[in-house]
């Protein structure tokens, strides 16, 4: 028998997470913090709670898809929080990006209670959420890993063990790292190669054409060429998870010079009103700290 | 008939793009500043010559591969130099990654005396530099271009018009930036999640599996993770063009946050006598500032 | 008739401030975490106290000297924690180098019980805490200020209102920001200039004859010179403040470039094992980074 | 007999010099690139030399005080330079801010032609300049710079010699750092610290009255307290004496994390079109990148 699955969290990302977990035919329930997002996933046939313990109690398995580490907490340790919902047998995948910290607690709130929990952030954009082609790291037990991989393969396509509880929330802070550093060095080329009088086309092309091509420059330099700021990931998110991962290495006495450095860019985006633009929108910052617009 | 080509500066890459330009018959003169470098492709069947203006009397078409402006300047300008040997008809190709304005310079020299030069520093590292698999990004008139793709394509697989003189330069510079922040990302990525217990296995798998995958990655990752650095591209070099990058982006007053952030790390690396490692040793100077070693 | 004086915290600075409130002849009750380092306090005549809370009732006035916002939660509002020992009347002085959303929440709690708090972090360091010199940069109500202002002047030699709660924090972080470039900045130069063959003593010299001189440089500069990395203000401690007008700063969405930068070298000192010596081992670490030691 | 001075470069800062030397009684010629400003000291009894060779020739003593590098180049080695009017016994005093490589190859040209340099670059504003209150860093022989005292007491009141030649240069490049990191410091601070409400009155009182106050804060936050950016040090300068300052530490292999960032937000400043204000525009490049105008 399918297990039930509620679903916590419906923005971007979750709200098409989702919607894949009911394609696959698993029973579902929904809560939103502001529940009018979940009237397209009730008309689907999602059950709908009226509060997180309300959604632990009614499901097998929570997938949880927030903000950040103080909504998480919110959503398990409220008073009317997940964990009043929890007995022996209950299992939370952790899909939200937070610092390994928090998903340890969780994790040992929940063994207390007889549950447990599995770290499964995940890679793939929006349009991966829609595509059911997302690609989790997952962190925790590996017999709930392997568990619960028929839940994750509704929503994604591979699902990568990384360890121990914290380790998968660790990879999720090192891929945004990766996304952060490839999207400030593109934003810093084309700044430079437009004042030089490159076309962008041109730039893409020999970036495409080259051994450090990635399908991350065509998909995120297509959108700049465009100038499509169109939301996939936030500006503030990315902003959130460079935060985090700064305070993991912090620590561990641990210096992130670059990361540091680009953080500050972005931060820049932010006070210039981007905020809530795609990450593409970096490059308007240096845009304007270079005097272009 | 084939064209007469010469070739300057049998380095790490040089001395491989011109034992292909022999193999696909193009007869073949040779110079190198230390002379015994030339010893194996005069045996492969490559005349020397005693100077840079033998060179040029010598051949139809000069491809130059040294190591900076400086020492294009004493290629081109010197007393013995290149220019002497210039006359109506004649082709400099410069594949050395200098900045814009020195192009521009050889260029106007070359012209003034009849000739013609194009930029096309080229991307692939030594082993596509070995298997003839270079990308060129060009800069000089289209023509010039145009007249000169077969000698490129002796040596490499694709040859990207940028625009006028100077812009393939530019190009060059900004695809090794991309290099840089790639480089630094992954390497501030692996030394957290090294210190947080994560298999550098693992990560790198996260890492390919994802939509910010490169080839980038699956080469410079593993020799990371076996920790080889043998130089296919050395820090040293890796600075020199971070450095005329840093100076471009000067002369156009556009700041570069991230990359200056990037060039005093792998200044760190220089500090710590890395510089003529390959650049993956980047990973060393981020360990010792962690304290890890 | 003097006020009874309650101090939490006797750290470095807060057990020479509380000393100089006994000699000033305020009757004084303290507490610390620690209850061992009472006693040189309790020897020269203070009440030792068993709790924040029995702190707070014995007291007219109690001030706050710990490390970081979390000590402060702890001693505020922990189960036996000074609020309980809070009514009409009572006045808190936050001495603590912390954030001005925490200083916020404690006025707003202490004010719902009829007392009132003020922020008067200080400058000045263990020597001027012991001469009692220190200069207070005060945050709450004015009238709260020149009430409290005779026990700050027990203390220290000035006291500068800043404005409203969270401003005396604010500034005080402006304040560490400065001293973290002129630290960060004589720390590069001191190096460079080592390198270059330049005495210590002669740079010294320079600087504090120029227009750019300061006290701090002359009294930081001698103890880098003798290699006395003793403990004045320690790198944990530093880094813990940077890490506070970051967050600040990112809370206002204003890009810090410089002080990300800087707190990055002082995150390598802890690397490398020097948190718990005093700032000027900074130099320290810039050395490893040029390969010096 | 007073020696018969030549004051080459008559700028913000050569013109006051050049003007002190003068009313101490010295003989003066001067040369300057663009005539016209030679004007005023030709009224107040100055000769005009026709070039830098005519300069040297009519002169004892040559003081320099040009922008750069190249400028430094232009002046001593071109056609009509001041080397082919130097002869046995004549004396070269270098104020331009420049690199050690620089003031070590005109010295070795002086030598070979009986003559002798000493670099004593300076600081002390424009103020300073006018008033004779400049501090001059020397390097060279020992005997040399006590033999050309008499020339730099008429310009300034100080004159430490810091060792031989190039130590002078990199002292000075020293010290600009140091400008440079309390410039920055100050402004980041002076952002945060307004966009939460504190006054700049307050915060620059409370600055003065701490242990880290100098005279530069003074004088520095008073105009930016009035937004009085008038030129006394131009970022266009500033900028060219970090770069320099960033290729002396790399020539060492020295990273400057710190002031690499530095750098690229006054890079920003010159993008934003500052470039001829007052080094005190910095705030204003960071005021764009925090949104605040």
């Amino acid at each position: 028998m399918q297990k039930r699955v509620g679903f916590a969290g419906l923005g971007l990302m979750g709200s098409r997470m989702a919607e894949n977990l009911l394609k696959k035919g698993f029973p579902l329930t929904v809560w939103n913090r502001t529940e009018e997002r979940c009237g397209p996933l009730a008309k689907a046939g999602a059950r709908v709670a009226k509060s997180p313990r309300e959604l632990g109690e009614s499901s097998d398995v929570v997938v949880a898809c927030v903000a950040d580490p103080p909504a998480v907490e919110r959503l398990v340790f409220a008073e009317d929080g997940l964990l009043g919902g929890v007995r022996a047998g209950f299992r939370y995948i952790e899909s939200s990006t937070v610092d390994p910290e928090t998903t340890r607690r969780v994790q040992a709130a929940l063994r207390e209670r007889g549950g447990d929990a599995l770290e499964a952030p995940m890679t793939g954009s929006k349009n991966g959420a829609a595509q059911g082609t997302l690609l989790f790291m997952t962190g925790g037990a590996r017999a709930v890993h392997d568990e619960l991989l028929p839940v994750l393969m509704a929503m994604g396509t591979k699902a990568i063990w990384c360890g121990e509880m914290g380790q998968g929330s660790v990879m999720k802070l090192i891929g945004n790292t990766l996304i952060s550093f490839m999207l400030e060095g593109m934003c810093e080329g084309l700044v430079v190669g437009g004042k030089a009088g490159l076309k962008i086309e041109t730039m893409l092309e020999v970036i495409m054409a080259s051994g450090f091509s990635s399908p991350y420059y065509t998909f995120k330099g297509a959108a700049i060429a465009k100038r499509d700021f169109d939301q996939h990931f936030s500006v503030d998110l990315l902003v959130k998870d460079q935060t985090l991962m700064l305070e993991t290495a912090a620590a561990q006495r641990t210096p992130l010079p670059g990361l540091a450095a680009i953080r500050e860019v972005c931060q820049s985006a932010r006070g210039l009103g981007f905020g809530q633009e795609d990450i593409g929108a970096v490059v308007k910052a240096l845009e304007r700290m270079a005097g272009l617009s």
